[in-house]
């Protein structure tokens, strides 16, 4: 890809103009992931996944120390990219391609660069999507993880021209074989009595749907805290006076809070998750508030053996709001979330 | 005991009619204790207990590191076993013969299992009582902490017939006899400067009541926080959707919180408790809600000089709400904790 | 200056006639600093400076490993000042001559004593103020923070005399020859790629006003959490039922709170403080609450080159509340902090 040069960042942040396919954004603010991340991820999300809280448990199935959860780590990623990327953003329209590549520990520093891979102005020239890969890396350089996504941004000056059109080509799904599996990985020895449940990658079924009963009511400062803690800066989740001119009325939650949110309570049924290996794709189909309920659902689209340690289990999981977790259908109005992910599971 | 087979655990939980003496539950997701667990729980009740916020004067009395509150201990271990006992229980009943039994320091791993030790139908038939007791350890299998509450679960069937009643003995207390003593500890190494205060185990008079003048107003992100920090599942504390139409009408506070934030209001007047050895039995008299102000108030029930180095005070904490701290008497109906505990305090 | 015995402390604290210049209070709870602060600290506030979240970089120019953010050890180290000096404060009126001196990591323990250098009963005859200077050492015994505040203090006995008025002399500013600069300061390695942004201490003119376009709602919680991680036991913070009937007739959120949050909007255009080395002189100009939502205003005072390494810019922060961030004026009722502050920025 060839290189283009990247604009001056004003304290306005880019607009849609200022996109070119063949930038490349290096992100401010590399970030060491700390115990104390740690425990305030698990304090804001309540996740219960072992693999994340009990180190002995993490060293016994191959791991130096605690890893960090996939989707924190995310979090942090994806929060250097805002001031360059989506500041200005009407909307994050979807993920695509998001691999998870190398497992990140405690004391490990997360740093990020976006590319730019795409754009296309809208027909009401007033704004224009703009697509990107965005890849994270560690203190050593290496890759950690890497993601598409798009997001509608508004232009400076209606008036300046559209851009050619670029859009990438977008795969419906990671495939099977080109996840990757922690060389170390001793999945065999992942007790059930330490996750709490029997059932394994051989227990599911394509095509059967795991209705998680828990529900979580979401209050301002847990998603407040939230997106500070991931150092993301995009004004609709934190200045409630801006945000009372706008058509919400009020404060957005982050979506990668609601994703964390949904995985946590989807947690029964899934316990023996060894880590999340993709994120096939996603949008948030409606905003969450404050005072809005969460429940999640997850459907297993397809089961994929491995090896002999690990298989993995493409799943789509639905998180929705406000509404009787074990009833039959979900008003689309109420559905919040709908991720198609990819995760790795001991056989 | 003889071992009784334990029921498969359904997303649904466990309820009364699959309780039976003998059976013993393996709580799963063993949990590392961190810094960041630590300073959550700081931020969380306003502790101001010097031994585990002050590496040096933890190491001055003897520990190698900083001890972690004994309350938050409880909460980690206490949160393992709702999944498995308490997740559809109506009330917790009760507690009793709570005792610490040995230091737990930052980076160590709880793990927590129960014996299942009494049931009682209750004269209704919809629900009955069961009697446990828990017991957590940490990585090298040495037990922290053990403990007997009893909670009230509903029945599955209301036909299904009542199982032959069984009541453990409870004692009133723990005998000053059985409390333990870290091995190490060098309590004449405490100094009164670094508490705030020079009243020590002799200065106490049994009789003697303290009003703490301090009142904490809760709010929902509060208890919402600690509750999952703690991995504590009990849809009555974060589904406001489920609970609006329930007799409350809102989201419960965890019980656990309503006992930490009493204990840091509590604190002034107590600067030079060592460590909880034991909680003799306690109650939650009435719910506590966000938007409660709480208070706390103590009583001195027996001093017991134990050995040159330290004597046990046995204490009864009342908690309670929206009312003048400094006021003759407490209306009951705004008592919400009525904790009989013992302390170790240096003579 | 010569030694005036310390009164003792009683549960309701001190009033203005128990202090007298010559007192030394010596603070208790020294606190130990680690991770899990460090993490709160960033998701209470948002803060975005490298130089306390990303070790490589801290280590790159010299730190041994990551530095507490200078404010978190003021809020730390002020805490602790509370139940001794200001616990029945009616008003905190000003800062002063407050200096960085010795950087602080994660691990480090802090203590705090405070010196009375003045008093003056106010006209009223009721209350009067108190000046004081406190000094925050490391576990070595190193200083690591010292300032002088003043505070309104009620009396407890409205017909107590009047003691001898002394009132320290105040510098307007900690001159530049003053300032402390880490010896170990490898300034030129801080790479703008890093703080995302090439703006360095040549690039800032005397008379210049950055007007920072982020906005922050606070909820209760946030302002709680940050205040009881601090070990603050001001009533005014805390306790709801008692503030109902004040003239504020809610919580005040606690000033240095407030600091922090201005800072944390005032990180774009200022990307590149390696630290604060001073705080000339501040003041809460009306109180804040929760709703409200902060933004910052930027003044360059002065500028001061010294050394080829570093130079220090003397900055004016105004914080203001519920008013467009970009207009001209700010209402004088609407504006809630005025800081004069000094920090290290490289050449």
């Amino acid at each position: 890809m060839k290189s283009i040069p990247v604009p001056a960042r004003s304290l306005s942040g880019h607009f849609f103009e200022d996109y070119r396919p063949g930038q490349r954004f290096v992100h401010a603010t590399p970030r060491t992931i700390t115990q104390g991340d740690v425990a305030l991820y698990q304090a804001l999300t309540g996740s219960r996944s072992v693999m994340h809280c009990a180190e002995p448990v993490a060293q016994a199935v191959g791991h130096p120390s605690l890893p960090v959860d996939d989707l924190l780590v995310f979090h942090i990623a994806f929060g250097k990219t805002v001031p360059d990327i989506s500041y200005n953003a009407v909307a994050n329209l979807g993920y695509a391609d998001l691999r998870f590549l190398t497992p990140v520990y405690i004391g490990d520093t997360v740093s990020c660069a976006t590319d730019i891979i795409g754009v296309k102005e809208n027909s009401s020239g007033k704004s224009g999507n703009v697509y990107v890969r965005s890849v994270a890396t560690n203190q050593h350089g290496v890759p950690v993880l890497s993601w598409i996504r798009w997001v509608m941004v508004n232009k400076r000056d209606v008036k300046s021209p559209a851009p050619e059109t670029v859009i990438p080509d977008l795969r419906a799904f990671v495939p099977p074989t080109e996840l990757r599996i922690f060389a170390r990985l001793r999945a065999d020895r992942l007790r059930s009595e330490d996750t709490g449940s029997v059932k394994r990658f051989g227990d599911f079924v394509v095509g059967e749907t795991i209705r998680h009963p828990a529900g979580m009511t979401l209050d301002e400062t847990d998603h407040t805290l939230a997106t500070k803690l991931y150092q993301n800066t995009a004004r609709v989740h934190f200045d409630a006076r801006y945000m009372a001119a706008s058509a919400f009325g009020k404060r957005l939650v982050y979506g990668g809070h609601v994703i964390s949110l949904c995985r946590a309570l989807s947690h029964d049924g899934l316990e023996n998750v060894l880590s999340w290996a993709a994120i096939n794709g996603g949008a948030h189909r409606n905003p969450t508030f404050a005072g809005d309920t969460l429940h999640a659902r997850t459907a297993v689209l397809d089961t994929w053996p491995l090896d002999k340690r690990v298989g993995a289990l493409r799943l789509r999981m639905t998180g929705f709001k406000n509404h009787a977790p074990d009833s039959d259908a979900i008003p689309p109005e109420l559905t919040v979330l709908d991720l198609d992910y990819t995760v790795l599971m001991p056989r």
